[in-house]
């Protein structure tokens, strides 16, 4: 699904819409969309269909949809279940565009809501036709009167309109964004409940919506990800167009991702691998749901010049408010600056008093036209700002034009490029509020909305997607194979990718091992041994030749007890090499996200503080970097107290080798652990591996 | 200072007060005291004192503090910094009861300006006078119109009246909780700004207005931590009066804790600890400033009783609103439980549906009458529900009576010893939050601070404070040195104290080492050698009596070329002892909040991942326990993935022991480096101590 004018035009105006199950009843939820339409001035066609009566609140209605006159570009059915099917199957027939479907009762309602929500996914598919939902709220433009809607919320006197699109999974949160938004002056262009997304997830909709010239950005309510390379395409389109996609996402906790399945019959990844995914492809997302809503318009009306330092200057009147902003903002991870030299001097010399920390606190006197007006002005002027956020006193209470006034004044009168002006008042004040906005300075009602949104603003923008290489011959043949590799073949699928490992050679009998320098590891290679270390098939620090050949009596003598029979593929044996680390370095398949490498500090400690990195797969060197960089563990190979350095950067090299594998589908897993980090310009090296295929 | 109604009185209701420094032109700060205590019909005398005027705004002026006839309770001091000293000294002989001073120029200024607080402070003590400040914006009683405050947010109109106390380090953000609780239906009956709290604190402030009747509850600004023995004490009488008292505290991040250094002069110590201290002495730190305006009121009108499980069921109308509540909750800690199998069938019965998860989802079904009002009703009487949130979709915008009428109905009529029931309305709905307040169900106006007031409300109260135990006489009598105990001395205070260490002997040759059980660890005692392994002064694993002697040997040698002349104090032989894992305890104290007790998992990695657990010591064996169980390493020790189980009873007795080190007062600094976990049962020994007295 890519940018579809046509297509788009029967989503949010469609020439005519019907509204298959219809009530007269005003009482009823079936009734409110063809209310709300009404309502709204919406200037389409719009046509009740019920079988059961030949007008529907006042309109004529079809008995049926293949019995309305003419095209229909949009329908949303809000039969139930079984019903629906059938006008989906009507719609389809009717050569219907777009059609929302109300009716629970699908994928979340067990095998036999599953093979409804197969069939109508199979009709649209085959028709080529948008389905929106099951389970969808519908579908609601605010500009032109399109109102489609079953939910409550939108029976609003005067909804308002905006330039911002809302996607959601919940139908209620539509409601609640609405709501919320118009009490603090943020309006919507578009709302749509996705529903069940059997057809049209949250990527499908957001990539037809992203060219649409009256969103300016977006508000995504999301309970799972159905549909990630339409989001990873989504997120990227909307970067390019300078369209900020903000994500509010539940299914942080363990009850939430137990609900996401209780409510929506979805699929739950682990919240790390989905917040990786989002970043990865430039979706923001959020912790604090004021934060969805202050930040699109906010991001959307700033522009970060890229010679300007990503760092953020507060300037206060009021120390104690100032210092709460900085606060919140430095335990996001943003960088605060204080006034350069050139803007104090500048400002001293006007005698207006900056305080001496990094809160630019130019106390009450600042509470004075002229001397805010110039602080504004200077420090957004200074090459040296970055962001500049005034943190406003009292006065935005009672005197928004005192308070305010001098700020938009100096953003307007601001040199091209200036650095970005935002604003956070201290106290309740909604006028000031309204004035800054009107003025083009993004304000806040909360400092913890105003702290993450500046984070967010802070944030590089996502690299391009990696793109997949071809694996070299060697490792794409053995992949060929199915079950498990054993950590031979997974070595050498590996070794391939250019990960080394110690000097190593597979023989059958002791003696034919030469030409390796002792002390040495011995293993038997063998299917039926898969716990080496239980089977005692496993022998380290061997001094020579003759204790090799009696390690290697042993350990079939000791195998052959644990596992009578067994069949011995050989014997590895590879040189002992002494690191200063471990790390483990794994594929996976997240079951929303899809393939991700994680690397993580060896050893059960990091286990149990989950110290690791993870990342959509495949990654570049640079981003495996920063996937070392991000392991605290790591930071006794980083020269931690003195400690020798460890070759971090040929650990990164192993991170971006091993998330090749992301090409190959049926790779299941894949792991090394341990990577031992050998001393820096050493290398490192695979000492085990596993590689499990479908 | 304890409670003390004359002294209360002259804080917030003072006969006479007395403004040094009133201004007669309305347009300067140092006129709103007066301005504010006229428009709020204050009915005290009043007094402006201006030496320069007969009448300042139509009142008749003093020229100096001691030509005030009569008695003056309460002054409020606006000249600079100097000069209020002057006026401090005068209110003194005077025989003013309560002075609050708003010049800045004290502590946070230097050496002139600490110069400056001593003077006051000691004038003051002298006087038994209260003094409030400096720096401090003034007091506000709302009730009676005593609004003697230099904060312009105090100019509104009509300044809500509640029953809360908001008492701020930080005076412009009293004006900040004025505002935003007034916009959300929060009055207060007092404030108080702090300032530097040279004389009275937080916690001086608090215990005095702890038994006021007419205050329910209290918020705090916090910028650091000045009497942390005041506030201890007020917290617990909070506690013990029922009156929640909730606290926002900056300086969280680095940044912010420099700020609070050049903002207000303080001392700041690590946020972990003072965050420990204050879940000690009951009082209720929040992250969110919204939580810091919602929680109170809601704790203060919300009664858990003891019977009832501390978990909390979610109604909800609306799926992805009622799943982000549940996530939230969950996130934050709280057991989220579903309806009881026996409300279940009592709600089952009546044909309301409830879904299948641990979120109770009534569905739309729910939006009417009858059945929320059956569904609360029902919860809320089931001895199985800890407490009930309803999260309240679109009909809290458009119905409030519909949405709301319900709960409220549902909790008037329910039984005594009812689990409480809040409400969260997803849209914005101002009729619904201000219907529910009154109607004694405390709402809430975000996810967040609705599952932040959720979780202070599940946490079991404060246990009582620990008394300090006098310390066993062969402890006291090594405390009585100075300087660093070496091993032996501080291994003898904790021994002393009840912590088991390896079977040892101090000898002066080798072969005077006799009864212990080899392998051995020798080291020499010296004070010369503090860094034993770099000086060669410690050898392990020493199988026999000859190995003995000649270890010995070979230490001396090798400390005597590192440190010629080395003083030997004698040779430390200890047994060699295996254990599961290490741990490190220590005693510190912190320069905000006093001595801590800290447990954490020994070794590098443990370090890097500040893996710790911190309290205010001394602790009693069940909060050692709490300590140890809080340590993620320690799962180690847990039978995690079927390890053997080391004996953390033991560790948590040695946390105890070492915590009563707290009593000592010249213990700077102790610690037990590495502590020895054995096998469950077994025990834990001390294998190396340290103890820093001054």
């Amino acid at each position: 699904m890519t940018t579809d004018p046509e297509l788009l035009s029967a989503l949010t105006a469609p020439g005519t819409v019907a509204l298959v199950g219809a009530s007269d009843n005003p009482k009823k939820l079936t009734s409110r969309p063809q209310r709300f339409l009404t309502a709204n001035g919406f200037a389409g066609r719009i046509v009740p269909v019920n079988p059961g009566r030949d007008t529907v609140l006042g309109l004529p209605a079809a008995a049926s949809v293949d019995a309305i006159e003419g095209p229909v570009d949009h329908a949303y059915v809000m039969t139930a279940a079984d019903a629906a099917i059938a006008a989906v199957e009507a719609c389809a027939a009717k050569g219907v565009k777009v059609v929302s479907v109300l009716a629970d009762g699908f994928a979340e309602a067990g095998p036999e809501g599953w093979a409804r929500q197969e069939r109508i996914t199979a009709v649209a598919r085959e028709a080529g036709m948008l389905l929106i939902g099951p389970n969808s709220m519908g579908v609601v433009n605010t500009l032109n009167g399109f109102v489609c809607t079953t939910n409550a919320a939108f029976r609003a006197d005067r909804i308002l309109k905006g330039r911002f699109a809302a996607l959601s999974q919940s139908g209620s949160i539509i409601g609640t964004l609405l709501s919320r938004g118009a009490a603090r002056g943020l309006g919507f262009s578009t709302l749509v409940s996705l529903g069940n997304e059997a057809v049209a997830g949250v990527g499908t909709l957001g990539r037809l919506l992203v060219d649409d010239p009256q969103i300016d950005g977006f508000l995504l309510f999301l309970e799972t990800i159905r549909d990630p390379e339409e989001i990873a395409a989504f997120g990227r389109a909307a970067a390019a167009a300078g369209k900020p996609v903000v994500a509010y996402m539940i299914g942080r906790s363990d009850e939430g991702q137990a609900l996401s399945v209780s409510h929506t019959g979805a699929l739950t990844g682990s919240a790390e691998a989905v917040a990786s995914f989002l970043a990865g492809c430039g979706i923001l997302q959020v912790d604090l749901f004021d934060t969805l809503l202050d930040a699109p318009a906010a991001l959307a009306g700033t522009r970060l010049d890229p010679v300007r330092p990503r760092t953020v200057t507060v300037v206060s009147t009021t120390g104690g408010g100032g210092a709460m902003v900085v606060d919140q903002m430095a335990m996001r991870g943003v960088t605060i600056a204080g006034a350069s030299p050139a803007a104090r001097r500048t400002l001293e010399a006007q005698k207006i008093p900056l305080g001496h920390g990094k809160l630019v606190d130019v106390t009450l006197a600042g509470a004075q036209y002229d001397t805010m007006k110039a602080v504004v002005g200077t420090l957004a002027a200074d090459p040296a700002t970055g962001v500049l956020v005034v943190a406003i006193g009292s006065s935005a209470q009672f005197d928004p034009e005192l308070a305010v006034k001098p700020i938009v004044d100096a953003v307007a009168e601001a040199p091209e490029g200036a650095a970005p002006v935002l604003g956070f008042p201290l106290p309740h004040a909604p006028d000031s509020l309204r004035l800054l906005e009107e003025g083009g300075v993004p304000a806040f009602r909360g400092v913890e909305s105003c702290a993450e949104t500046v984070a967010l603003l802070m944030r590089p923008p996502a690299p391009p997607p990696v793109p997949h290489a071809p694996l070299p011959a060697a490792a794409a043949d053995l992949l060929t194979r199915s079950g498990v590799l054993d950590e031979v073949a997974a070595g050498e699928v590996f070794a391939a990718l250019g990960v080394d490992r110690p000097a190593q050679t597979m023989v059958s009998e002791a003696s034919e091992a030469t030409g390796l320098a002792f002390p040495v590891v011995a293993k038997l290679v063998s299917p039926d041994l898969p716990h080496k270390t239980e089977a005692g098939a496993i022998r380290l620090g061997i001094g020579d030749a003759d204790a090799l050949a009696e390690a290697v009596e042993g350990m079939i003598a000791s195998a052959e007890a644990h596992a009578p029979g067994f069949h011995r593929r050989g014997i590895l044996v590879q040189e002992m090499v002494k690191g200063l680390g471990e790390a483990l370095v794994g594929l996976t398949r997240d079951p929303l996200v899809g393939p991700m490498v994680t690397v993580g500090a060896g050893g059960v400690l990091a286990e149990i503080y989950r110290d690791a990195a993870v990342r959509p797969a495949p990654v570049d060197r640079a981003t495996a970097r920063a996937m070392v960089a991000e392991v605290k563990g790591f930071a006794l190979l980083a020269g931690y107290r003195g400690a020798p350095r460890g070759d971090l950067e040929a650990l990164a090299a192993v991170v971006e080798a091993v998330s090749r594998l992301a090409i190959a589908p049926n790779v299941a897993e894949a792991e090394i652990n341990p990577v031992l980090v050998l001393p820096e310009g050493q290398g490192a090296l695979m000492l085990d591996a596993l590689i499990r295929l479908t």
